[in-house]
């Protein structure tokens, strides 16, 4: 029942990683070269070295389950957006239909589902998440969607709301939240397609994704 | 029996609307602004301002299919292209489901189906027409895909081949070429669910497109 992590090397992805490794929760770290599997050596992490625009099938192997935190940022230019949060999104999530796997697990954003609503530098961003949750929906895999807001460093509280009412339209969430409550939806086997909304909050992770 | 074009008026929009105009095809161009409307104006052809990044359900009133040939190229910038050839395009194709029209025939590109095998500054691009065709093959909406090469200024020819191997490797097609082809599949309402690779080549285009 191990876990693949694509984007492992990424701010979120460390967290989860490092997390899931003191959880005992069994995951593959998928990263791009040796360099940025040094770090995983390091920790103990079980790695493996495939590339989201050319070949990772082989990532795959022993895996039953998969988690897609690559790029989830709007900052890293639209020409990497397209490859990696768009078309990298789409065909692991075409992988993980074909090879059968029980769950795929996507990092989104909050203004993915309505990207017209977001500040204009934000939109293209948003419409390539939008258009990968959208596949991930039609293919045959069971999938969860985590929609974290503005992405912050603070510590991590264990705590956070799934709404802005809920939030009292604070907007944000700390990379630290997003990463723990990734471990309790990897974790929790029988959330199957649901999506949230994360934000920072005054909820339990476990009792607010349910 | 009309037909919405959007992306009248980049280089295939208007030589197709042209063409449309001459054989008496009903059709209703959408367009950015009252600047671009007056070129339509002079040409006697029915146009609609309407915003592909905001507001076009109105422009939809009275139609029954659209041809999408928005952006139709990969040097338009990777913001345009999230904004307009990936989520312009699922936008309007969603739109085209709900209202039930009859088809959507999308003027996609020859590397859509497989965009790594695309030269690297290219592949963005490709990937987003490859995530656009893949969400109108999903929608409920009967489709036609033509995945024309690379665009040329050359004078119509009125002859097509429909493969690489058919066109002896030859990876061109002239705008007017497209435009000419648009035509014939706008007219020839049995055509749905299909998808063609469109280039120069020996063949007529009623015979090429069947």
């Amino acid at each position: 029942m191990t876990t693949l992590v694509i984007g492992a090397n990424g701010q979120i992805g460390r967290q989860f990683c490092e997390l899931a490794q003191e959880a005992g929760e069994p995951i593959k770290a998928m990263v791009r070269s040796e360099e940025q599997q040094a770090w995983f050596d390091e920790h103990g992490i079980d790695s493996v070295i495939g590339d989201l625009e050319g070949d990772f099938r082989h990532a795959f192997a022993g895996c039953d389950q998969v988690v897609f935190t690559a790029g989830s940022g709007p900052h890293t230019g639209p020409d990497k957006t397209l490859l990696i949060d768009l078309y990298g999104a789409i065909r692991s999530a075409d992988l993980a239909s074909e090879l059968g796997l029980s769950r795929y697990l996507m990092v989104s954003a909050m203004r993915a589902e309505d990207p017209l609503t977001a500040p204009e530098k934000l939109r293209p961003y948003m419409a390539a998440k939008f258009a990968a949750d959208a596949h991930l929906r039609h293919v045959s895999v069971p999938h969860l969607i985590l929609k974290p807001g503005r992405l912050t460093d603070e510590a991590a509280t264990g705590k956070v709301a799934t709404s802005l009412e809920e939030a009292n339209g604070e907007n944000g969430i700390s990379r630290a939240n997003v990463a723990h409550a990734l471990l309790h939806v990897v974790q929790t086997r029988s959330l199957v397609d649901v999506e949230f909304t994360l934000l920072d909050g005054q909820r339990a992770i476990s009792e607010a994704l349910t």
